[in-house]
């Protein structure tokens, strides 16, 4: 079992919490795991030395921006992303899917077809078609650890007739994704994860989840936006324990720690670094909006209990300093706070005080 | 001797580069020397620690921007910009003139009196009036190390007249300077450069120098806009060798090199960590533009002989695609290279291979 890549569970605590370690070619991450967003190729204004001395143990490449920029070619000749951006430790992947929708339902730049996503760049006007042979192919370049299928969600106010729609596309595109996976030897040791459709309702949440259970996956991911707590809860009942639990997007501190007592195990999201850059901190003492003017006079540090840069070298005024003349500094401050925060979170939610 | 603050000249090599030190309270600061601008408190996209890894001496702290924000208040209560912004090493203050000028003469929002300069902030419209004791107690409250009278320079197309006003109304101004600085127990310890005026004239000058010498300084820096190498040797030449020689907002590597040569000791410009951000990086093989398309594919560091973060740890291509992104990580690990390049250019010019 050692050496064979799989998510195994440790052990679940009386507070619902899932310990337990996702096992890849580029090393071990425990769960669980937040994982913030490499959209770029970088975690915004940081390096990779920046991010080892925060302590993260794995980032997310958005496959959408580095397939259109740099490009596979590129990628291909630094033998993947973890070279081109020198970080050597495990990788994560979204499908794409998400920015490609938001091109063709927001800017009108594209239509979904039976086979997949035909859109335009944005900034050069170039076709491309996202399939769900594509969004492996793009993973697999990239040398990602833990892949994840392109689905097919729908909007929020989607009938029933569309949710319907988009499980049935979802399943046929999930096995379109794993026969390409199984049929490229780059897959060796990497995990595959589907995503659960449905909105808000439990009988399509469930026949989503069967669907794809029948193709068989080293993990599910909850997939839509969560409506509501009941749904997402209910969603994460179906997958069976020794099953990897993605939920994708999330989220604040708060929603972090509620869903880790549900049971979900991996968590990314833009919010710990977007709300640095605009100036807003999460402390031991709550919420620091810290362009706020009380703290143009506030010599005392962002968070007292906090080991990070900032924290241990600044002052609040002189990052409410920062932020008031626009030097970027401030945000890159504010951004190597925050996923320190992020990553002492989960170093706590990982310890099993009594179970 | 040893605890004296002043500047000490220890050698001058055949080459003419003196070789001499700085000795300040906050430590001493190995001559020739290059400061980079920490315009807001800040050298742009830097923290100290990041400082501290390049090996920077010395930074030089903005008066003029310090004055507007923070404030003089927030500094006071900081106990100076070396608590504010925690940097601990030495520290050099221009008068705030610059900017003002261009202020007055750019922009149209200022005049200049016969007491000063007065002049609104444009971001908030409020009157400030920078006097030659404003100047002194603007530098004095960051907590400087080496202060700059305040001085009276002129468009580089001045007329004679204009000239000598200039001289005149410089060394009137640095008279007060040297008053409020020796009537104010918080100069102990440290050093007052005065400015040498006179344009393209030789006799000006010399008779700025002489003036000024007459009240007496620490240092003397080169006013006024470098228009060709003989006003420049010519100035340094007037300049007693026990005395610091400041070549203020200059310049590219081979003018520093030559600078050095003709017997300047102390340099700061914005150059290096601007031309980063525009992607200009200076190497032991040339000057490298990484937004050029030719870095593409480019495997191999920006820099082979280079120690620092960015050609220690990425690749040309790696860079060349940040800048193309705009990720703002791609400016930090240029501000870096490029003020790690001019450090190891100052160690170089540093040690006297034989004189």
């Amino acid at each position: 079992m050692e050496d064979k890549l799989d998510f195994r569970l440790n052990d679940t605590a009386k507070d619902g919490i899932r310990r337990g370690q996702i096992v890849t070619p580029h090393g071990v991450v425990k769960t669980p795991a937040f994982v913030p967003d490499a959209t770029y190729g970088a975690v915004r204004l940081l390096s990779v030395n920046d991010l080892e001395n925060i302590g993260i143990p794995m980032v997310l490449g958005n496959s959408y921006h580095l397939w259109l920029r740099p490009g596979l070619d590129l990628i291909r000749q630094h033998a993947g992303l973890q070279d081109f951006m020198n970080w050597h430790k495990p990788l994560l992947t979204d499908s794409g899917g998400y920015q490609v929708y938001s091109l063709v339902y927001e800017k009108k730049m594209g239509r979904v077809v039976d086979d997949g996503i035909e859109f335009r760049d944005h900034l050069t006007g170039d076709k491309y078609f996202l399939t769900p042979e594509q969004a492996i192919e793009n993973q697999l370049t990239i040398n990602s650890d833990v892949l994840v299928v392109l689905d097919y969600p729908v909007s929020p106010d989607a009938n029933d007739t569309d949710n319907e729609y988009s499980v049935q596309r979802t399943t046929k595109w999930a096995k379109r994704c794993r026969i390409a996976f199984d049929n490229d030897s780059r897959s060796e040791g990497k995990l595959l994860v589907a995503v659960i459709q449905g909105a808000n309702s439990k009988e399509l949440r469930k026949q989503s989840y069967e669907e794809l259970a029948e193709i068989g996956f080293d993990g599910y991911a909850f997939g839509g936006h969560p409506e509501n707590d009941d749904i997402v809860e209910y969603t994460v009942g179906l997958i069976p324990k020794e099953k990897l639990r993605y939920m994708m997007g999330s989220g604040v501190p708060s929603d972090i720690e509620k869903y880790t007592k549900m049971g979900w195990d991996l968590f990314d999201c833009v919010i710990p670094t977007r709300n640095a850059r605009h100036g807003l901190l999460y402390t031991s003492q709550g919420d620091v909006r810290i362009t706020n003017s009380k703290y143009q006079l506030d010599k005392s540090p962002v968070d007292i209990d906090c080991d990070c840069e900032l924290c241990t070298t600044y002052t609040r005024a002189y990052l409410h300093h920062l932020f008031r003349v626009k030097e970027q500094l401030g945000p890159r401050l504010a951004s190597i706070h925050n996923l320190r925060f992020y990553v002492r979170m989960m170093l706590r939610l990982q310890v099993n005080y009594g179970s």
